[in-house]
């Protein structure tokens, strides 16, 4: 009993450096860049806020449920912009390593159940996995929006590849996809960069 | 319809602020202080981690949804340490009135559905409220646990408080508690302080 116990809490020590896991999105108030931590507790609020508009067949518990983890794995692999293609290429790796090192200190059934859930985010073939992609995606274009594209222009990301790499949004939520997409144009303006 | 997303929106923009209020635990690395947004993420992801350990009748997905909004109201009435019986005092009065303000964002159905869950959580008389909060008072004690009792030293808490004000954890789950009083013992050797 206590073993189990155990061997949860060091789980719980392994992902506290999620903390310290510095994203490329500024915080609402632009007064630093978030960690990955904050952002698994905002995107995964972000799902109960959003439930109205996902698809019918949806289970937002299991789409809470999935964001909560998703982004643990980058305690050991680190966090990779959207549009940073060099960094993208050797991700998935990185990120199954990580996997298969964290959720192996869980006690077994758990640590099945636990995959299974991280693994149904990544392959982003059912309905509740691209619900929380899209969500995952649309809250650094919140970020953006609110900060007058500040990151966005720091990182000379062009309006193009904004609206590229964020199709998965218009395919799950097309509202709020609409939404988003007048906020992005109105910033732009017609330029390709800001 | 784009006025009902906005007001999503306005709320996600509000509670961005819990990023910046800081609480008086320690990250387990022991770098800087945490804040509560990374509290409330790691906190749900504790119930996701412990459900084994919570008594039979409790939902765990609600459980999960207290946790991910029970400290935005510290957006404006900030963190109140357990153990500072003064600031305890008025915790209340300045939670309720930040609570009317943040939940009154939101278009009403929805403020009505979260505002009762986060009243559930306040009111702590549901099995599901009491584990929700048991939870919520183990993490600072791993924290403290990991760090040789950092913050506690630096504040002066006393053993005797720690015990007394965190006794609702051995309510909710006896396993957690016993798991988590002897890492307590260990600590203070019998000592009254650090």
């Amino acid at each position: 009993m206590s073993e189990d116990i155990q061997s949860r809490i060091n789980f719980m020590t392994a992902i506290d450096a999620l903390k310290e896991v510095q994203r490329k999105s500024y915080l609402m108030s632009g007064t630093r860049f978030e960690n990955s931590a904050e952002h698994s507790w905002a995107v995964s609020t972000f799902a109960l806020i959003m439930q109205d508009y996902a698809p019918n067949e949806v289970d937002i518990q299991n789409v809470i449920k999935m964001l909560l983890i998703h982004d643990i794995v980058e305690v050991d692999a680190g966090d990779t912009l959207l549009y940073d293609e060099q960094a993208n290429a050797s991700k998935k790796q990185r990120e199954i390593t990580a996997a298969n090192k964290l959720f192996g200190i869980l006690p077994e059934r758990l640590a099945k159940e636990l995959r299974s859930t991280w693994d149904e985010f990544e392959e982003e073939q059912t309905n509740d996995a691209k619900f929380a992609a899209a969500l995952d995606r649309l809250i650094p274009l919140l970020h953006n929006i609110h900060t007058k594209g500040r990151a966005w222009k720091e990182l000379a990301v062009r309006y193009e590849q904004i609206i590229t790499k964020n199709q998965k949004i218009k395919n799950s939520s097309p509202e709020l996809w609409s939404y988003i997409k007048d906020k992005i144009d109105f910033l732009f303006q017609g330029r390709e960069t800001l």
